[in-house]
């Protein structure tokens, strides 16, 4: 397949909204035992799970590294595709393509640079090199011409879209010293315009509190539907995520999207604090160079980060009492759409969740 | 995808000929260093030919290992797709998926236990296990179920079929110590019966003279059309290639097809023999298990070697006197076909030549 030299924008090609059609979802099958406790066992479990459940309602592809290819196919059930690809690790919502659509049903891909959350700078792991590789081999497989960046660095999980020309990121992860320092926020709004084609960007100032993405906004806030948002909240003021959810929500009233739209915005209670445990700590191999897994330290818990796919929408829970709540409000916000929920500690303590393991591929629409 | 227990007559899918429509091509680059010369650079020129060519008339798809796959992305044109995929070696014919069709337009693989042809009697490289896996994710790739024989091993590239209930193998290779001893003739003619959907099994008694393949079908003989044969020959009385010929000649002469027709057999005769030189040896590595490239070794040179695709034939040719009988012949008994060549001497270097190392993908055609 071809690489690109123009832009989506200058080619009429748009990135469609998550809750548009999907042609399918990809997931790489967890392994590595510097992120994953005990040798990625309860993790590959728990993502066979997510795969088992997405592939019911679209095609779901694994790719999976080579040593692993056995052991993967066998886990999963039969409906998935599992295809051999190298990595650094399985967040393919990160490093994996954003695939982008034209109304003469074609398909293409934008490939970010990729540089594991901050490159030499605060990276979560070194080397990112097979991870940068990913996106270019997804477009290989759907057959898609692709625009590389050499010289941006984006992660497809600070990135969403209404579908209507307006897309939402981070700015606490846009502005950070690992991604793209030599470029100021309107510069970078030039690029997020010129790629995804849209017409306004939404800047949230901040992630969840200890996100170690430096703060993705895929972890605090989504659109439900053009015009309507959710996002991640706590009525405990003592609680260090209440400022930050505060500080959102201040500035989301005040804006408005593409089409001039207040937002409907609904309020999505965290979990209790997520904490991690000796046993569990004392799974995961520590290794130079990759971020480690401490008894105590807080995880990044959050139902926001749910995906959303055809005819469903899967939502991680934590075994806790607020589980209820959120699958309750998602269940009132998607009427006609099944709420899958899936055991997510496991993910959580790889340092996501179910739509940070998660990358559509939209189906390309003739119109 | 699912693995089947059953067997392809079972289930009403047969082995469709070569000369049947293709959905697509697969190659494997070429690379390792104890079989190709020069680090695979020469050979890997020719591969890129081979694909160009083919890509024009069908998909063509380049599996490609994890550290050469920039490289070979960075050579194809990018009509070629490219995929990574590990492998031992590059003969997709023989350690590929063997794909049927039935009338409802489904595909479905075959996948034969691969040994590197002969597996510890004589194997002509140690390990296999990566190869022996290229089938079953050719069949992930495709979508295709698959049937996999644990304890039958069989190379693409010793079956030929006419689409029409006729199946040719070599007997020397079916027979030889190295692949299915247990097995006495009628048991394993009962098997390829059974697998390829067919009533009848030709056992074209021997191979080209000095073929590492124990003498593989496809570099002897092969099927222009249902009841029509081309056949590897030469009119040199001394080369020890002429008794094999006219062996092959007499067994065809008093054969008849699954429906009971004579064979219209067309003689291709043979180039001068091809021999390693002492620089092309010099440029293989040396590595214990690994079959030499001796200068002065003559290699099993054959235009029955020849791939057939949509709309085209690539020929292999070897700057020889015989080229141009072989091409006029086969532009007569392919009148609807351009005839594609490539200069070959690169694959043929490496053990064998354009059909050893492509293997189609028929297209399922509802019925």
């Amino acid at each position: 397949m071809k690489r690109l030299n123009s832009t989506p924008k200058k080619d009429g090609f748009r990135m469609p909204a998550e809750f548009e059609k999907h042609r399918g979802t990809y997931i790489i099958w967890p392994e590595r035992p510097d992120n994953w406790r005990n040798g990625g066992k309860p993790a590959q479990k728990v993502f066979t799970e997510v795969a088992s459940i997405i592939g019911k309602y679209e095609q779901c592809t694994m790719l999976v590294k080579r040593d692993q290819y056995s052991n993967a196919r066998g886990m999963l059930p039969p409906y998935i595709r599992v295809i051999e690809m190298s990595n650094d690790d399985s967040w393919v919502r990160d490093c994996g393509a954003t695939f982008v659509i034209n109304d003469q049903g074609e398909l293409r891909g934008i490939d970010w640079t990729f540089n594991a959350w901050g490159g030499l700078v605060d990276g979560l792991y070194f080397p990112w090199a097979e991870d940068d590789k990913v996106a270019q081999k997804m477009c290989e497989l759907e057959g898609a011409d692709r625009y590389r960046l050499d010289d941006f660095v984006l992660e497809g999980g600070n990135i969403h879209v209404d579908g209507e020309g307006t897309a939402m990121v981070s700015e606490e992860c846009m502005m950070s010293p690992g991604r793209n320092p030599e470029l100021s926020k309107e510069e970078q709004e030039k690029m997020l315009k010129e790629y995804l084609n849209v017409e306004k960007v939404l800047w949230i100032p901040k992630g969840v509190y200890l996100d170690e993405t430096n703060g993705h906004v895929d972890n605090i806030c989504n659109f439900v539907r053009p015009g309507e948002l959710v996002m991640a909240w706590t009525d405990n003021q003592n609680d260090p995520q209440y400022a930050i959810s505060k500080e959102v929500y201040d500035y989301l009233v005040n804006e408005t999207d593409a089409k001039g739209r207040k937002f409907i915005i609904h309020k999505l209670h965290i979990p209790n604090p997520v904490i991690i445990t000796k046993e569990e700590s004392e799974g995961v191999d520590a290794v130079d160079g990759t971020l480690p897994r401490n008894e105590g330290d807080r995880l990044a818990a959050s139902y926001v980060n749910y995906y959303t796919g055809n005819g469903f929408v899967l939502l991680p829970v934590f075994d806790d009492p607020h589980d209820k709540d959120a699958k309750e409000l998602l269940q009132k916000l998607y009427p006609n759409r099944v709420i899958e929920t899936v055991s997510a500690r496991e993910i959580l303590l790889g340092g996501g969740n179910v739509h940070c393991i998660t990358q559509q591929v939209p189906e390309p629409i003739k119109k």
